[in-house]
């Protein structure tokens, strides 16, 4: 049992991708699922997927959703039913030919995102302006068969929640589309500490059927972008599509306006990659499966276990996901261990320190080391808790600052994404120049950042119709 | 809007069948899908199921469980790595045969249940003593191609928990079996007011490769039983199969034992089939979406509404779930939607109730009307919470005993079926006797009580091995 893992973590600068490997599988997040490109997500993974769900689930019952399931096999006509959308998404597709020892009439597909299905049955469910809107929300697994998969980041099939709504108007349709985005965004800077960028993307990146696509785009260790969120404003694309038509107070009949919303377990890869370093995970205290550890200090001696337990029961009343570590150990194992799971405070405690009253108290994020008064744990951890929030996104909006930088050439362009940054450049609009950036700087377009303060396009030279973020991503 | 519902709802003792098609989907608990044999649950419906999961949660982790997600897809090969169990799922599963737009190497089927998949990971995690035991508890949807599907009862794809432990000992896996039927049966009762007979299947109805079944069953009220829950004990048999092997303290290698145990969205069609009447659902409270529905009477006059969401603040303070139903619609109108809808406790309040300082409290179970003071509403709300809890409990649990009679005969087994009884009756343990019940009464084995208190098996004459509940089921 007494060995340290930290020394098997790759270096986080010279080998990223395998320092995240590395992290996730011997933290045991996650393991390889025995079919190619699946995982299986273990505890210690699940319970942050599991915070996650509780955070959000708060939020979007204060927006009016309500959680809903929806099956998971759609026929394959539905698929067809929006031609943007079976174009982006049949070449990904897992499909069942046969169930129960018979061969299907209709070949049907496991779910890749859900609009045909909750599509259908809204425009059953909806017939009058008083039905609208309608939110709902499904936590739910989905599938896209990938060629190269990464576990969190992108796996043939991952768990995630979308969240679907119909109203009578476009206005209130596209407001929605914006709203949730920034709940998204707030989300991300309080329970991951995690600043992001959003904005539209550009009609190359956007949802397969949408009108409109946005998105939330953060910065990892290595200035590469990862997409967080999306959100999408579909217009009645969908509604003339699956039929969602409703009799307006006019008397008229018309169709309504979808928008549809998502975030996955890709979450937990932006946390990981967000904020982790040489010793491990860090994870975020909002979401850390356990946010204290108490590791006993010469735990043999009389009362030290007591004290320890008395502790973990006063913080466990207090709220907080604390676990005492009275296993077998030596207290430096503990110490690597834990940290190398991300667990954002330690509470040390000895005899020296219970006959003083006081316990160590160190934090994940700097590896300070301060006595704290034992009477004031529950008030002195809290506070604790939410400094090391707070600190967690400061640091990571000063990266992302100072490795987002503006490009007016081609070649300033690569140069910036090469050197790990985000990179702010004009854009005339067209297609064409996108491609031609990925193909100098194999960087993509992130998204939009909602003005048009450059003056050029960083392609072709024209006149700048938006400000865009290119940059490397997952 | 001014529409009464509960006209439209089969009457429940003429015809049940219908009443449940009625009830399940008037009171929006539930819409058929796209595909045959499928189900959208629906808000409504959800909630109860989200109140189930919390539930189970806290319970699950008091054992010590933790919860986890594995893949949907299996390979084929893994079914058939355990004989029996492939042989009984195998002609139920949906297969995918293609992913990615190509034809697979080997097809992969949609879970029915993930003793394989989560058999091959504990085969690879599980090493040496020190790692046992292992409980994990997976929530997630499920597969199993159906011939005749009803809403909750029986659909193509479900929803449920799984949970899988691994022991070192036959001894530990076989008493941790029973602990997880005990804590169904503990929250049957506590949590669903359902009373359950739980014991041990017969060979006939054992799980597909389990030694041995135990399970939960439940009288629904046109006297049929509903398995409601099944705990199995494996032996070694997966062990074997998925080797699932570690280093004991003797330095040996040894296969473990494990076991597994399962309740499903099915658990809501039992609520409305034990506890439902003519009006439509009755819910029992510590499940219920909705617990309390406020009703405003004469809503227009100065300071009804604002007497009536200052009540719903302070329930909803205390943690009640409750609901003010402000809408157009009349206070008779409202009173038939929220019986229909089962909520246990209806409030009303108008003008006259707030000067007097009073609110009328009526409860779905009983429909008795009661006054009681505003000023002790929280306290009040809970104690009838709990008092209907109980009474429902009560209510079915004499309906059971009632309805539960010995046979010594088929004859004798037959006529007590027909009157929708369960039939305890004496089995000398063969299958032919247990094909030969079910032949002339069209009635299964559901559980042995573990005694044999009778004399003489009820098909053959010879000596009892097991006294049997006999039944019709779902």
């Amino acid at each position: 049992m007494e060995k340290s893992y930290v020394s098997q973590i790759a270096d986080i600068e010279t080998d990223f991708a395998q320092w995240y490997t590395d992290v996730v599988l011997k933290t045991k997040l996650v393991d390889y699922g025995p079919v190619k490109g699946t995982m299986v997500i273990r505890p210690y993974g699940y319970a942050i997927w599991e915070n996650i769900q509780n955070e959000f689930n708060r939020r979007f019952a204060e927006c009016g959703y309500e959680n809903a399931y929806f099956p998971l096999l759609i026929p394959m006509s539905f698929m067809s039913k929006e031609a943007e959308h079976v174009e982006g998404f049949a070449p990904e597709v897992a499909v069942v030919t046969h169930g129960g020892g018979e061969k299907l009439a209709e070949p049907l597909c496991v779910r890749p995102t859900s609009e045909t299905m909750i599509g259908t049955m809204y425009g059953k469910w909806i017939e009058s302006w008083r039905d609208l809107p309608v939110r709902m929300n499904q936590w739910a697994n989905v599938m896209r068969w990938e060629k190269t998969t990464r576990p969190f980041l992108r796996t043939s099939e991952f768990l995630w929640q979308e969240g679907h709504s119909a109203f009578a108007t476009a206005e209130e349709a596209e407001a929605e589309t914006q709203k949730m985005l920034q709940v998204y965004d707030e989300f991300a800077r309080t329970c991951l500490a995690m600043p992001v960028l959003t904005g539209r993307k550009t009609e190359k990146e956007k949802f397969a059927g949408a009108v409109a696509t946005y998105g939330m785009e953060a910065m990892m260790h290595d200035g590469k972008s990862l997409q967080s969120g999306t959100s999408h404003y579909m217009g009645q694309n969908f509604a003339k599509a699956f039929d969602i038509k409703f009799t307006d107070k006019d008397g008229a009949q018309k169709y309504g306006y979808t928008m549809s919303f998502g975030v996955s377990t890709r979450l937990i890869g932006a946390i990981i990659m967000t904020h982790g370093d040489n010793r491990g995970l860090v994870l975020p205290p909002v979401v850390a499966p356990v946010q204290v550890v108490i590791v006993p200090i010469a735990a043999r001696k009389e009362g030290v276990l007591e004290a320890c337990r008395a502790l973990e029961a006063r913080l466990k009343n207090a709220g907080i996901r604390v676990k005492l570590d009275d296993s077998d150990n030596s207290p430096g194992w503990k110490f690597n261990e834990w940290e190398m799971k991300g667990v954002p405070v330690r509470i040390e405690l000895g005899p020296r320190d219970i006959e003083a009253g006081k316990m160590v108290v160190s934090r994940r994020d700097g590896y300070e080391k301060n006595e704290a008064l034992l009477e004031n744990a529950e008030r002195e951890i809290k506070d604790l808790l939410n400094d090391i929030s707070v600190s967690l996104y400061e640091k990571a909006k000063e990266r992302m600052q100072q490795r987002t930088v503006n490009a007016e050439s081609l070649q300033e362009l690569l140069d910036g994404v090469n050197r790990g940054n985000f990179v702010r450049a004009g854009w005339c609009g067209c297609r064409e120049c996108e491609d031609k950036v990925k193909e100098f700087a194999q960087a993509t377009s992130r998204v939009m950042d909602g003005t048009n303060t450059a003056k050029k396009c960083v392609a072709c030279g024209k006149k700048s119709q938006h400000t865009v973020f290119f940059a490397r991503a997952y």
